[in-house]
């Protein structure tokens, strides 16, 4: 009998896997089930489309079900999965247009449902124009929505609500962000935070106002159920034309309470180095499952398009009886506010602080080339290292130069446990449009390095 | 009695073993020695001094002798060391202005004279206009040349004849680069030296020729004792307003024929890792040093700026009673061809199998940021991997887009020995404007892994 591999999701490690799947085994059936109504679409680009830096939504697309049916896989759309009986081997599935509702069984199971926006409890959260971001389709709503408004207000400091940042700032609106911490972008260390505060401040002056320490605890609305203004913990009232919810998400996963899959952190599945879930017989993979963190040696949670990626190619290896290992993740990300990126690898001082390291750090501000080249940009850069094993804990860096090229050279030094004197030597390539003749993320291992060793 | 430390030489390495010797300990007495009566520039400035896009060439020295003298370092210009009398701790010097000769002795010699351009061996190569390029003084000849030329011939297809190129190029001049082996840029394996090659004389149609398997062998001049064609081995006859030697360098060691200091691959000092010499008290650093190939487990011979300044700083820390190991190279090298990077680490493809490994090697063209991004440009990458250990031995990388962040990401994975199976899933940061979600460099490891293992 043929074998049968069911895929739960659509967005990035579903079809990801179903691809990878087919192109080791042409002989398995392969069927994916998807509550949207589109699949295999990089979410990642949509604050770029809201921008308008991108035109077109389907070139945010990767594979239609067209792609897939040509590959001998078949997508099911507006299809949602209600719970899975791992005993049976079956999936009960409902279909959004014709309310039916039937049972698929399968040899192998992927879950790859995602993760889903948290929303927050505040008065009038039910009115017009208050938006979470994550499908395609809330990118047009949110874009048709800003061209032609003036004011937008952004919930929560974090990625998402910088990446919209820059899009309403592009299209001339007037901004507020409001972040309920101390501080926006709370994975990095407070000075870098601020730097980034200052940096998006002054680039615009007038344009945006960040608030931090401030609770939103209403939303009010005029006559026709449109939001009009938010309420905040200290008093303000700020006007506005809509709202985004940058509040956070969790994982896709409230389908398989009371199955015997096991979760994890924040109700994320749990799954091993070959992603394969408590049950032998159910993978998952993408923003839905646990990962390794390869510095603390923890596990998190940490939704990533690009971690997605890499476990649905690898789920698929493995179903396919091959062998691949997703050895666990750097908590690795960036982004850029115009032309400024913003990039935080490993964990922060604080964090290392509160983990039981002895972190020490060095901060450098350097230009990214030779100080005589024209067109250099500057790079300012926090490495945070072990005081007992002179290893690097992680790395901060932001800048209008060259900070990517920085941080991608220090991802295999923290995994492979690099000590601090040989990563300070190592044989960067160096001409001067590419890089001073000391590297400045070398410079920072050298001035760790000696406060290290006094 | 004070200490002293006499340093040969005014290039890189000796001004940076200097400055940081002189940080670490204010009681040495420090004295630099050397024939030019310039100190502490940036060489692999040149280029783009040459081109124009750096007008004063001032800005390429880095310290002059007066920031030497604020430090409490004698800097003695256009003293050339003539000889090193190990067993009496001296060193014979010549006052190139003068003429005197006299002695000079020293607690501990630092070496760092650096490399002088090969002079081959061709009728006329004495007339007029015909140029290498080190110092600053030879740069601004060839500039003030340049400037009112027409034509220029370039001989030798390395890396300064490519950043000559850009600029006479971009200066309108007509150039032909002649190149004796059937390759330019012999370090990068055939096909990427032929794509680079294509890119060259597609990207000004009719205004450069590239001559290979040609070799020079007369230079013609006018009566002004001005060159005036040159002459190849096919018979050939190039017209030229001027020539460019590009025809290699060699250590500048011959002063210490005759010594008991022990020389390596090409009359390079034998250095250990602490940047010592054979002799206890005598010290290298920069050009004139031989290398530790961390890929090859072999010493050779690879003079760059980058390595200069690491093994300046590492020598001067170990003078001064620190610890500092250098613990090599990895033949690591990038330059531009006006938009387009040229970079290699590590070995190629024919050397891997000169040297009894087992390659196996990929080949990607892939866009440098997420595809429906505006800006996007191409990176070529060829990564090199032995089938035997699934660890990287190198990787060639070419093109329009961001190849930089590519190559240093592989730097500590290849000292690492880092398997592939553990690279393809490096958690490098994605965002849409800076990669897409599997990294280009990522996918040539998937891509070198898959072939590998079948």
């Amino acid at each position: 009998m043929q074998e049968k591999v069911v895929i739960i999701g659509g967005g990035t490690a579903g079809p990801k896997t179903a691809a990878k799947l087919r192109r080791e085994r042409p002989d398995i059936k392969i069927d994916l089930y998807t509550q949207e109504d589109i699949i295999s679409y990089s979410a990642c680009g949509l604050p770029y489309f809201i921008e308008n830096l991108i035109q077109n939504p389907e070139t945010l697309i990767i594979r239609t079900p067209e792609d897939f049916k040509k590959q001998d896989i078949d997508i099911h759309l507006k299809q949602k999965c209600l719970k899975v009986n791992t005993k049976e081997q079956t999936v009960l599935i409902e279909d959004l247009i014709s309310k039916n509702i039937y049972e698929v069984s399968y040899n192998i199971l992927v879950i790859a449902t995602g993760a889903v926006p948290v929303m927050p409890n505040i008065a009038g959260i039910d009115l017009k124009n208050i938006f979470t971001l994550r499908t395609i389709q809330d990118g047009i709503n949110i874009k048709n929505k800003m061209q032609g408004a003036k004011k937008a207000v952004l919930l929560g400091g974090g990625y998402i609500s910088i990446e919209l940042l820059e899009a309403f700032v592009h299209n001339n609106l007037q901004v507020t962000l409001i972040e309920k911490n101390s501080q926006i972008l709370k994975m990095f260390d407070e000075d870098f935070a601020q730097n980034i505060t200052d940096y998006i401040l002054g680039r615009n002056p007038g344009q945006v106002n960040i608030l931090t320490n401030e609770e939103v605890v209403a939303f009010s609305g005029n006559d026709k159920n449109e939001v009009e203004k938010v309420i905040t913990s200290s008093g303000k009232e700020i006007e506005t034309d809509f709202v985004i919810l940058g509040t956070g998400v969790k994982p896709n996963t409230d389908f398989l309470s009371g199955t015997d899959i096991k979760l994890s952190v924040n109700n994320s599945i749990k799954v091993d180095k070959t992603l394969r879930t408590s049950k032998h017989d159910i993978y998952a993979a993408g923003d839905c499952t646990d990962n390794f963190n390869l510095v603390t040696n923890r596990y998190m949670w940490m939704p990533l398009g690009s971690t997605a990626n890499k476990e649905g190619r690898c789920a698929a290896i493995n179903i396919a009886g091959g062998h691949c290992l997703f050895e666990g993740i750097l908590n690795s990300t960036i982004t850029k506010y115009f032309d400024y990126t913003i990039s935080i690898i490993g964990i922060n001082y604080k964090e290392a602080l509160e983990l039981g390291f002895q972190p020490e750090f060095a901060i450098v501000t350097k230009r990214d080339k030779a100080g005589y080249m024209p067109n250099t940009g500057t790079v300012t850069l926090k490495l945070i290292a072990d005081k007992n094993t002179h290893t690097i804990l992680g790395i901060q860096g932001i800048g209008e130069g060259d900070v990517n090229q920085r941080i991608n050279t220090v991802i295999p030094a923290i995994i492979e446990r690099t000590k601090l004197e040989t990563f300070m030597n190592l044989d960067l390539p160096y001409s001067p449009p590419y890089s001073p003749a000391i590297d400045p993320v070398l410079n920072a291992a050298q001035i760790v390095y000696q406060k290290i060793n006094g």
